[in-house]
């Protein structure tokens, strides 16, 4: 029997942020995380072991055995069978008994397998499970197959469609338009144009019903909704996650909607002490506050950093509700990013809303060298004009741009707030001052409700 | 005589966002622009006519003329004499008399002569105003120049100084530390280690107390404050600017601090249906409400559409206060951006502050092509955590960056609501999501006052 002052089941990147930010502010707790695999990989940097970027898994691993010693965090490679929670303790397979003071559960998530497609796990189909030595296997499975079919159109897998195809795949993707839970429709056709001909087949709009297999037992094709048979040497599943709650579920704690564990603002679970995070905690949509099915490593690092926050007492009102999506990524050397609600998701809830596209050039003068277009689409609530959504397509600082309209969605900011926004602008880095797009889009809108 | 609704005075970025604006608001008005000029110049571009990114003045221009006509704007090159506030008209050299219902002077600043530097107008001594005309005569002044004297290390300073020196010419920079008002020193000396060895040579912290001209009255040299007499070709002035006032005062307007336009928070001036805006209209500090010296393209524009919102009524109650500092620039290609106060300028004004520095990669793993350090400053205020200030130095996505910075400095947010925002971070384009580094500072600050 072992005790440690603050426990942490996972190391993924809440886990780990939690375990940092509990030390940096009870420098004199002990803190504990216990995770499966001595290996952690830079989730969202999966997709670019299989391009051109990174050589192999270990240029994503991330350095948490150095990390985590530095700064005085125990690391125990080991699994939790049970959770007493009036006992206040955890049994594990390899260390027994550790009793806690403070408990946080992240146990992250972990591939959704359609069991609906016939040969669903079938030699020659991959996964992508946030599991370094998985992620190794799968690396060595594909390396030499010159064929992969590519099932989910989602973050997962328009990426590794995409640096599969760079290293000089031949990939058959399959799914819904490009990324249609952060974008609307004109910005998925923009890039399905950029991935076309680079040697990525797009089955728009069709499922994928069966994996065909060889006499081995091997992947060897996918049938298709339609009917269509197409031919491949491997499948790769990017079909989503579901949470890894198993653990809490069996432990007796309170589970919610998406089967996630139930928590409050402050990610405290129906139990005294013990804490949620990441993508095994509920998530509120940020307007209408019901479940979402949100997972993204920076929702789950800023839980962490609440509950760190609040473990033995409420320190931070905490200032944003909600969750929103916010994500960024790049096809073909462009760079998408979302935040908030989409227009077509706004129709879909029926949130009264209106909506405003500017394009701008991205240096001023436009004639300075490597300037380019720049997209954004704002979409905001009809009557009070706050800012719920925005879509930018550009260069890579639409990266951080996608920030400052997180900040604006979370604070609740309106369009009127926005027209006197003072902005950096400078003729190598952004657009000019005359028209930011941001402001542009806010006056475009504001226009509707301001005259004689 | 002839009359418009809306009468604009200047044609820079803030009389022509001003005149777009109220084009969009109000589209049955009549909308009127005075400029001197018939060309304008993107001004902070400037400096980059002089490097090899632009081919001469002309790349730099805007085409103001087919803008406006497309807009309904009319554009009248030509001189304002006086305005008459009680006839509520203005006389013009070519036009004669002018009807307005609402008049927004937007006359902007001139180069600011130091007439205690012997010499100050000498043939061969040039100056930076935001004129076409005569920054082409600048242009081929300097040309085919070898050594060049470049005086003041503000933005325009540094910038020329750098572009110049880019274009094969020997410069000579004189002036205090790099960009001092913006940035704290450790930022400067970064600055001046970029800049050491690509053809300038900085004479840090001295004065210039005289030109030396051979016997034609041609600049050939300037006299320092140490006695040491530097040989150069030419000279450029980049000591400044003030507010071009000189109409708005001889017609009796109210003037403030720093020779501005006195201005309410919706810039209207005491005169009744009158307006100003820009780098001629009062500027108050954003955190202590007293006047400021800035000068720039951003708040000008900001001001503009301030202006053009409440031009007939208060249509929108302005939800930011005080003008705060927001800039960015680019050094031998690594990028530096400011935003609100320094925090060297927080104890010469005796605010309470407390700081922190973290430095992180911009991408996710490290070991990504093309990443580099990001390093994110932010000044907050010691009791309440309200973030005052940030500096950041990084890649081009820094120019976006800074911009989160502005909205979070502009909110009046503290460091305990960004414990929790929520951000997008991408592999290829940002920090991880572990330690997105405005978070990571903000927990710095915050972990002084939380724990135990």
């Amino acid at each position: 029997m072992s005790k440690t002052d603050i426990l942490i089941i996972g190391g993924g990147p809440a886990g780990m942020v939690a375990a940092g930010t509990s030390k940096q502010y009870y420098g004199t707790k002990s803190v504990t995380v216990i995770k499966s695999n001595k290996h952690s990989l830079v989730p969202c940097g999966i997709p670019y072991i299989f391009g051109t970027m990174l050589d192999g898994v270990e240029d994503n691993m991330i350095p948490c055995g150095a990390r985590s010693q530095k700064m005085g965090i125990e690391l125990i490679i080991d699994s939790v069978t049970t959770i007493d929670f009036d006992a206040k303790s955890v049994e594990t397979i390899d260390n027994g008994t550790i009793e806690y003071e403070k408990l946080i559960i992240a146990t992250g998530s972990i591939p959704k397998k359609p069991t609906n497609i016939d040969n669903y796990d079938a030699k020659g189909v991959y996964y992508v499970p946030k599991d370094a030595e998985y992620i190794k296997r799968v690396y060595d499975g594909v390396k030499d197959l010159e064929t992969i079919a590519v099932i989910g159109t989602g973050f997962i897998g328009v990426e590794l469609a995409g640096e599969l195809a760079e290293s000089g795949k031949k990939i058959h993707l399959v799914g819904s338009r490009l990324l249609k839970h952060a974008f609307d429709p004109e910005f998925s056709e923009d890039m399905e144009s950029l991935m076309l001909g680079d040697g990525i087949e797009f089955y728009k709009d069709r499922r994928t019903v069966a994996i065909n297999i060889d006499e081995n037992g091997h992947a060897n094709g996918i049938v298709l909704d339609s009917g269509a048979v197409v031919a491949c040497d491997g499948v790769i599943m990017a079909t989503g996650y579901e949470p890894n709650n198993t653990l809490a579920e069996e432990s007796g704690l309170s589970m919610r909607q998406y089967n996630t564990i139930y928590v409050d603002e402050y990610m405290r679970t129906a139990k005294d002490d013990v804490f949620a995070i990441g993508d095994c905690a509920e998530k509120r949509h940020f307007i209408t506050k019901r479940g979402v099915p949100i997972m993204l490593a920076s929702t789950a690092t800023a839980e962490a950093r609440v509950a760190a926050a609040n473990l033995y007492k409420i320190n931070v009102v905490k200032s944003f509700s909600g969750t929103i999506d916010i994500f960024s990524t790049v096809i073909d050397d462009i760079c998408f990013a979302s935040a908030g609600i989409t227009e077509e998701d706004a129709k879909k809830q029926n949130i009264s809303s209106t909506s405003t596209v500017v394009v701008v050039d991205d240096k001023h003068p436009a004639k300075l060298p490597n300037s380019s277009k720049q997209t954004v689409k704002i979409v905001a609530m009809k009557s009070s004009g706050i800012v719920i959504g925005a879509q930018l397509i550009g260069s890579k600082d639409v990266g951080e741009m996608i920030n400052i309209l997180g900040v604006i969605i979370e604070k609740k900011m309106s369009v009127y707030d926005l027209l006197n926004l003072q902005v950096a602008t400078h003729p190598l880095l952004t657009s000019a001052p005359t028209n930011y797009p941001i402001v542009q889009a806010a006056q475009n809108i504001a226009s509707k409700q301001i005259g004689l």
